[in-house]
């Protein structure tokens, strides 16, 4: 059983991304995007992208089910008012939930939240994140710590009065959260590239120095893209954990904290199940994502992660076990009632 | 022979920080730092700041000589006016100078520069790094990306009007630059932590998508930090370049940047080695740095990165030879004028 916790819908037919530009056209020459009617998106266009995609890959390479999110470089929070966003997250979950409904065998849904620069999480991101968990069986929530988009201009993941009203549904729903951000309008950061990387480190260190956990010993987060820089700075961050006086990672983050596999070589992978418990580490690719190329070494894709942790030499099969499915029944507690996993 | 790449003046008596203070304390009342007179450091001063602390250090360590430049985090370019920051380089530049000229055969010199938000590095900047590099004998230069502190408001690396002027500068002058931010006022950046780990990544992947060295192809960069997340996510940087249809990453970034050993663990170390070429890899361990404790599991320094570059089976002797030491010949030319160099 392969469990991959890291799928976005980035194979979503043209009238998807229309529909957001056409918000956007719509708010810079009107102010506002109430007007905007959401396009049809058929039974067979959904099926179509999926088929031929991301199912046809995740059979070709042995993954049983996808923890399935709308594409995360387009949640495009920094761009849009409220009410736009609020209309574009709940289009793009409805089109996972549909998904979801088409493939049941293979796929979970995780939302998009309707997130917005200078708004703290409220009424409308908890209606969505409600809604999606509630009437469509979602497993788990995308949040963007920099709704900004690269410029970082809203409170920091540990600011009580701006996020803990949304860890506190999290927690009621009991459902963990992927830290993910979006596109970037820093001109200094490329989205994949940089942001995507940095928006990772930026959250474990956030998380290190802070007392969230302490305050919500049952949230859980994954933190993708491996971690971010975290496992190959390993040593730096256990260091200065200890010469800030604080418990050790494995206590101050390690309960709440998991990282996916989304390290596209062998070496990464390597460290990663060197330096961080298997406990720790789910096994994803974010296919089709970042990377889509092959790599000219291998003849394999670099997004193709299986190959890596099963070649890898630092972690037992036992391990590999839990990173690829087992560690993922533990941390989305909702998962548990999929079909493919006994429910 | 061992060449540490990467040290800062981080030990420096407290009338140096006090005089900072004193500066920032005068622009917030007067708007001006003009008059704020620098204070009088001892040359029993800065003899008992090293001999009690790096050169301690190196000796315990057989750390031959150190590419020594003030402390990184103290350069604070984000919170003086021009002239502030002018006087404030200035400053620890002679102190730096006057440590090289009191131990002439352990340090050679590194210059912090004079950057300041919203000045593109201009007249002010070229000043001091000339007078630096030609009257002082430095040999090289830190370059801080991001001189607004964590805003990242100013433009990016590639930015021919902003910065090509400082990268010719650093051509005529033969002078490679060290990319180091400095202190962050942006809550989001723990500075340590954070900052200097996305500035890293951050710079890389400007280098990556840029023509800075299709422009510029004698100018060389040190990327500090073992190069931030780019090593361990070395796979998605060559796929990333190959699908944007850049070169390869040897091709395009290696030929001008090397990363340093400031990796603060075996595992770290380790994967450095054995995916960036060696001849891209500058021995270095930021002591006393970022962390200053002792690994309660090797009962060694987290910094003592000599340790974890000799215990590394992920190079040969021939390799651990050119990153201790040959390297550095190569990528500082000024050094090789250094008398423990030969010169």
């Amino acid at each position: 059983m392969i469990i991959d916790c890291h799928g976005h819908f980035t194979t979503a037919p043209p009238q998807v991304p229309e529909f957001r530009k056409r918000q956007l056209a719509a708010l810079a020459s009107s102010g506002s995007a109430a007007g905007v009617v959401p396009p049809v998106v058929t039974d067979e266009e959904i099926r179509a992208a999926i088929s031929g995609h991301q199912l046809r890959r995740m059979r070709e390479r042995g993954v049983d089910l996808t923890i399935f999110s709308p594409k995360a470089v387009a949640m495009d929070h920094h761009q849009g008012d409220e009410a736009a966003n609020v209309a574009w997250a709940r289009f793009n979950n409805e089109l996972v939930h549909r998904v979801c409904r088409l493939f049941p065998e293979h796929f979970a849904g995780a939302c998009q939240l309707p997130q917005t620069p200078g708004v703290a999480p409220g009424a409308r991101v908890f209606e969505e994140l409600e809604r999606c968990v509630k009437e469509y069986g979602f497993v788990a929530a995308n949040v963007n710590p920099d709704p900004t988009g690269g410029r970082w201009a809203d409170p920091p993941l540990w600011d009580r009065k701006w996020w803990y009203p949304l860890y506190e549904k999290l927690v009621e729903l009991d459902v963990p959260a992927m830290i993910h951000v979006s596109g970037s309008c820093n001109p200094h950061f490329d989205a994949v590239a940089t942001h995507y990387i940095n928006g990772d480190t930026t959250a474990f260190v956030q998380f290190m120095k802070s007392d969230i956990f302490r305050d919500f010993p049952t949230l859980k987060f994954i933190i993708p893209h491996g971690g971010g820089a975290v496992p190959f700075h390993w040593g730096r961050y256990r260091g200065l954990a200890q010469d800030m006086g604080l418990p050790p990672l494995e206590e101050k983050v390690l309960r709440n904290v998991y990282f996916d596999t989304c390290v596209y070589h062998q070496a990464g992978i390597d460290l990663l199940l060197r330096v961080v418990p298997a406990g720790n580490i789910l096994f994803a690719s974010e296919t089709f994502g970042a990377v889509q190329g092959i790599d000219p070494r291998t003849q394999h894709h670099f997004d193709d992660t299986r190959r890596y942790v099963e070649a890898s030499a630092d972690a037992s099969a036992a391990d590999k076990a839990r990173i690829f499915a087992e560690n993922a029944l533990g941390v989305y507690p909702r998962l548990r009632a999929h079909p493919r996993c006994g429910g």
